[in-house]
């Protein structure tokens, strides 16, 4: 019998729950130490340099204080402006959001065009944009800065979180419109947005595909840990929460990100 | 002719120029440190520890590196979470926006029953409830998370951002009658609510007097001036602006705070 892969998962808020979620119903073998980095979020309104910093620092928490030897960095934003400033703080593997995402678009666009929401700080980066090209699609993104906070509200099926969406979405498919660009496939590039699901599938065009980077970035880190854990049992304290604040928001909100209460979470402090 | 005084004002992001504003138009003759926290914003969702940390240090920056004789804490949350520790980290006076906006609400408010809006943190403080209670009035506080990035979104005039206060207030009037209040005076209790005014006056039912805690604050600040300045010849050097990340959206949105340009805004660093 193996033993069990300890993956450590990053993100900002508790927002990454969502690619827990995702990567529990695929490696349930895996014990999980999360770390969100609620003192400082959130990530998607600061800057590269800052987003780094922080970044790095988490992660290395992950692996030298709780024993992470694969990481997850559940947070668009990290992944788009910090993936290399935290593969190179960590000597572990490290997986971002942002090229699942993109593959998980090649496969399902038909027409080559994919839409692109996210914060304004993973907009800002292009980063899909560059890794949908690495594909050869053909991207347009659009940052919903009003998403994250009706979400954090609990408004995920409230009219007025349909109107601010449609809003957004007329804009987006009015920008492709011009551009000339034939978009089938949109890809929620931003860990809240699975929340917004059955809301924003109703509302998209007929049709479109609509992805989740979560989903797409369990399914690829799967394809690592197939062949690992094989004939691994599944461990016991499976999930260990860490916040760096607000421990009762995280608790509070966290089971509808996880689908399942997070246990009790512990505050840790990573700055002076 | 006496030496212009020296005001350091400071935010947890930009939304504390409105404070700034006010403050222009009634002690003309000062200068101006203005300090944003911004790569720690928003000081709304954290704890009162992280709070207190936060804005400790940022008010001996503006003390010991800017010249502040006299600070202003232009943002709720500090003032409800961290007056205390902010006067303990430097020995000039501070005045923040809890104790004038509850002043101001006692000269309006004929029935003693207040209502007031705020972010989570500020709200769950209670900080305007005992300023109130301190004052002789009843206060009613809610929190309206989604009012600030609906402000930064730049929907301050939008039919969404009308709908969502149309459900704050009548959450609010609700309760308030439930617990046999008679309102008739709403404290504005976040810096990034002024920009609202025209819209909130608007839904307030007839007769409401609507308290901005900014002016509250500036008026303050003025009786505390008013002498001092005699003589004062207005500074060519008015304000400098600082800000410790997102230096781009500080100077983009800040403007339509301060209803005048910012002029460059100089990024610094607070911690490690």
């Amino acid at each position: 019998m193996n033993e069990n892969p300890v993956i450590g998962v990053f993100d900002s808020g508790f927002g990454g729950l969502t690619v827990l979620r995702a990567l529990l119903s695929r490696i349930p073998h895996a014990r999980y130490e999360f770390l969100g980095d609620t003192a400082r979020l959130p990530y998607g309104s600061k800057s590269r340099r800052t987003i780094a910093r922080y970044a790095a620092e988490s992660a290395q928490y992950l692996v030298r204080e709780r024993g992470a030897e694969y990481l997850v960095i559940a947070c668009n934003t990290a992944s788009a402006l910090a993936l290399d400033a935290i593969q190179e703080a960590v000597p572990v593997p490290v997986l971002g959001v942002i090229e699942p995402g993109a593959a998980s678009a090649r496969a399902a666009s038909q027409s080559g065009d994919v839409l692109v929401i996210a914060t304004d700080a993973t907009v800002q980066s292009h980063a899909y944009a560059a890794a949908c090209r690495a594909q050869g699609l053909r991207a347009l993104e659009k940052a919903c800065p009003l998403l994250v906070p009706l979400v954090e509200e609990g408004w995920t099926q409230h009219p007025v979180t349909e109107e601010v969406f449609r809003i957004y979405l007329d804009e987006l498919l009015r920008q492709s419109a011009e551009e000339g660009m034939s978009p089938d496939t949109l890809v929620l590039g931003c860990t809240h947005y699975p929340l917004l699901r059955p809301l924003i599938a109703k509302a998209v065009p007929a049709g479109m595909r609509v992805i989740d980077s979560a989903e797409a970035t369990a399914d690829a880190a799967m394809r690592l840990f197939a062949q690992r854990c094989n004939g691994c049992a599944a461990p016991s304290d499976q999930i260990s929460c860490f916040a760096t604040d607000s421990v009762e928001k995280f608790e509070r909100l966290g089971s509808r990100f996880l689908e399942r209460p997070t246990g009790k979470v512990h505050l840790v402090e990573l700055d002076g």
